[in-house]
């Protein structure tokens, strides 16, 4: 879990990463466990932060699942919950006082990017993380796209077909995730080649070596990045795409070939710029904490919350 | 060009239908032709309008092409426009006192869908009409998307893989549109056949006596229909999906198949309703009407427009 305390003008005063609780098996006490860390967590940074003279005013906090804006509540499977009332919870955590605002981490990460990172001052962009999984945060005439907390999941959309598409974890097949994120990459060249790998980062080393099944599984993931990133110009027209997540750490080996290979594939769309994120694996944190603000902004002035 | 007269609470009072003249070989004046016959055609109209005792307040205008908001020019290669000034034109054969408001004919569409049709109480939806073309007019989050003109263009993304391919007239390979539009299905039956058809009616003709050709056409028609709403379902959660153009007409025919197959492919995803458009031929010219006095009430309250 990462935290922080963010001032109101988007400084960082303090940051710290606690564990999460193990929710795979062996289970030990599960989803119930991770909320009781969340909890915690939240207690103790205000704490800090009234040690150290500041008021806490919101409580962000962003998760990898579904929010049910409504009731606030979460599903997810990584974090074993599955209709958890976590809005109710924290509030009761940190009293009435505080505004609490729930969000998904990639949306509060390309919020973050939007508002002070690769996307400030697009009106229409996307930020694409390649890490374990792959989500999307998509800014579309202004705003950032939340469709009741389902939209964004360009990971979980069809890009290698036939015989070639591999079954998903979220049950269908040939999503771009499975042969794209970080994840995959290790798995697929593992699988290739029957030699564990650790991580993407050791694919990403023999692909510099000219290992040629490196490359393959390279190439095949370049494939369908272009394919899901021509998709998404032609449907949503960005102006601007902000790749993160582990992946973006290949810096130019990853974007050179998605710039030509998007470039090569456009006809009469807008072609968007290709860029790196910035915010690296502090944005939905720090995300979270803008998320936060504006909400306390927003009651402030009576204007619409994002 | 479809055209009518609109009063503020949405009541037609008015329609005709008057040509577009040829702009295909033999070009006959080619795009100022038809620049020429729409102003002609708008200011006959306020002509109407006044003799009946009206005030033309604003005038809505929707194209099949690529709008730029800020200059107020078109692209439509249907109407051989390219870079074609036409809100200065209107304006100047319109008078200061009247608002003029440029669309997309698709977008205008499903604006009329959202605010009087099929649409009505959804804040994320699509608006997908299969006619001589395939474009999208996307509800986010409460309202029409833009994309500064280019977003939309579902019918552009590649949903036929490998040999089976076709060039589309957008000059990528495999857009929805080469395979599901009704051109599609009248050329792609001609193609199979070897026999002419008149138009995608015909093979729904054809389809209802069983032929095996028509069967086939339609049967890939549908496939790539269902991973395009499946794709859009994923990124994009509508809530509902309103089906126009002319194939609607085949009614159940078409939208049983696409629910359940939609139905059989999602896994995570928030299911929509797959439901007929209801406003026909008219949408486009009801939407046109709708955001013009859409401006006029934007510009007296202040509040932003659509």
């Amino acid at each position: 879990m990462k935290c922080g305390l963010v001032a109101a003008d988007g400084a960082v005063l303090h940051r710290e990463t606690r564990p999460t609780p193990r929710t795979v098996p062996p289970r030990r006490g599960g989803g119930r466990a991770v909320l009781d860390a969340l909890l915690e967590t939240v207690v103790e940074l205000e704490q800090k932060a009234a040690a150290d003279g500041h008021r806490v005013r919101a409580v962000g906090v962003v998760v990898p699942g579904i929010i049910d804006a409504e009731n606030g509540t979460v599903g997810a499977e990584n974090l074993a919950w599955a209709g958890t009332p976590v809005r109710a919870e924290l509030q009761a955590a940190v009293g009435p006082d505080q505004k609490v605002v729930l969000a998904h981490d990639v949306r509060a990460g390309g919020y973050a990017e939007l508002r002070q990172g690769a996307l400030t001052g697009t009106t229409n962009s996307l930020f694409l993380p390649l890490g374990t999984g792959i989500a999307a945060a998509m800014v579309v005439d202004g705003s950032l796209v939340s469709g009741d907390g389902y939209a964004g999941e360009l990971g979980h959309t069809r890009f290698v077909h036939g015989d070639a598409a591999e079954l998903c974890a979220c049950g269908q097949w040939g999503c771009l995730e499975t042969v794209a994120s970080a994840a995959a990459l290790a798995r697929r060249y593992g699988v290739r080649t029957g030699k564990a790998v650790d991580g993407a980062r050791e694919v990403l080393e023999l692909l510099a070596q000219g290992d040629p099944d490196a490359a393959a599984v390279w190439s095949e993931a370049l494939e369908a990045l272009i394919d899901a990133l021509v998709l998404y110009t032609t449907l949503v027209a960005p102006t601007r795409i902000a790749i993160g997540g582990g992946l973006v750490g290949a810096g130019e080996t990853l974007l050179a070939p998605l710039r030509e290979g998007v470039h090569a594939r456009l006809t009469f769309q807008r072609e968007p710029e290709i860029v790196a994120a910035v915010l690296g694996e502090e944005a939905g944190c720090l995300g979270a904490a803008l998320m936060a603000w504006d909400r306390v902004t927003a009651d402030e002035t009576g204007e619409q919350q994002v």
